[in-house]
């Protein structure tokens, strides 16, 4: 096993793989060889190229920190996330899309109940957003865990500030009531460029392509012995529903933002004439 | 634009980089995405495995620091290198064959006299490699630039020591002579694991591989109107010559560490007789 030229290197990689004990690593690794060589040879990099990709590569790693993840994000733009989503949730019949989970989840949000405001160092237009959750057949899932989380009225999250996760806002958890039912206020996000001035918002530069995700509200819904759902849903209208950089949207989750008419209650609660409010009904899959 | 799927995703990408000014950012924009696509699709993996993938990929980045290069270890273990290094070195005729630069390569190495000793940290048996340049033609390319350098008798290089870049040891730049020979002393390298610490020690481990790669020197040698050359000297009948790690040898990258017989002299200096002596004869090809 010597003498490698373009037209014996791949097999010889791949020869080189027959001592893999684990069969799915050895799967993984063949294949990545196969597509990885099979790119480089097509494009044949000069050096430069080629040490213009590892220098990339190296910036995007060390870009990554406690709340940003470059490479999440560069999967997310080269629309690789939301081909494993689809690969990952062949769900059958009436469940509820999928969409990518994005860079800015938090498992330890707040435990909240239902109607908390959950948006202390914002000041949009204030927003309600209404949900229900059902299983596949129409029966509400009780005390199922809804886990929510959005951007602020200038288009960024909680995260993204200067706080980092000392001060986690615009997220919560929530557990249905027993018709399946939650609700919380907070604002109105607004439409947000992914950030861009990494390794990844050079590539979409360079690539002439705008950063803007359209304005939209994190869903992760999970409940036991339904498969979870990590969506999104969208607000109707938006100017970047068509252009969306990480190739999120689908039609069935866009919801009309309404506008709350005259005094109303909700809950029990006093509603303000004019405030916007948002509603979905989420289905949840059995699991498999 | 919107409602991607398994089946539409891969082109929605695509046509969204239409907008791209330089045509070979978009040319590698595309196959890119094209061959990512199909090796996810041909996987299938798994949400915990992507996320794997990611947590890879920023592990490798943040391993990288001014003396490791993690993302060129893993283009060499997975032959992407020398894939890279077959393209941009289809010389035709006699001209030395290539091989990668790999990672250790120091490109503010000292200028050193001819016959320096050029190993002050090492105390493997002492070696005195020679070597004489020619073109394509036969004529000696006098004055050609001879960069060098090589792991010492623990199989590290100097930048692999505590002291970093802060005492280089083991290469050293040399001018060839009007008859294009040139000649330094050091001591014998041997084979040596590639830095398996890090992330693509752990692929390795799970590949089934070995870390390592035959004892070898590394040159690149250049000079006005000729292409430069990046290439190794294996020492012949090393162990590893038919399972280095990285993909490099060449049965004409091989020579025989010959020992040098009796009292000698080589260029005036008294040479002790053991002395181990590796010779090779470089020839440069024109430039293109
Ligand atoms: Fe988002
Ligand atoms: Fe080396």
């Amino acid at each position: 096993m010597r003498n490698f030229n373009e037209d014996n290197i791949t097999q010889a990689v791949l020869e080189r793989l027959s001592h893999c004990a684990d069969a799915r690593t050895r799967q993984i690794s063949e294949a990545l060889v196969r597509h990885l060589h099979a790119f480089v040879k097509e494009i044949e990099p000069s050096e430069a190229e080629w040490t213009s990709a590892i220098t990339f590569l190296t910036r995007t790693g060390q870009m990554c920190s406690d709340t940003r993840q470059e490479f999440i994000l560069l999967s997310d733009t080269l629309g690789v996330s939301m081909l494993v989503d689809a690969i990952n949730h062949r769900f059958a019949g009436n469940a509820t899309e999928t969409t990518v989970l994005g860079p800015f989840y938090v498992e330890e949000a707040q435990d909240l109940p239902l109607g908390a405001y959950i948006s202390h160092a914002s000041d949009g237009p204030p927003m309600i957003v209404e949900g229900s959750v059902f299983d596949t057949r129409g029966e509400p899932v009780a005390n199922a865990l809804i886990e929510t989380w959005h951007a602020d009225d200038h288009g960024f999250y909680d995260v993204q500030r200067a706080t980092g996760k000392g001060a986690l806002d615009m997220r919560a958890r929530f557990h249905a009531d027993d018709a399946g039912h939650f609700w919380y206020r907070s604002i109105v996000p607004v439409p947000y460029p992914v950030p861009n001035d990494g390794p990844v918002g050079k590539m979409l530069d360079a690539q002439g392509r705008h950063p803007y995700r359209p304005a939209h509200v994190h869903f992760k819904v999970s409940a036991p012995d339904f498969e979870t759902i990590v969506t999104h849903v969208f607000l109707e209208g938006d100017a970047y529903l068509d252009s969306d950089v990480v190739f999120g949207v689908k039609d069935a989750l866009i919801a009309k933002l309404e506008t709350v008419e005259g005094a109303t209650s909700l809950a029990g609660h006093p509603v303000t004439p004019g405030t916007a409010r948002l509603a979905y009904r989420f289905v949840l899959p059995d699991s498999r």
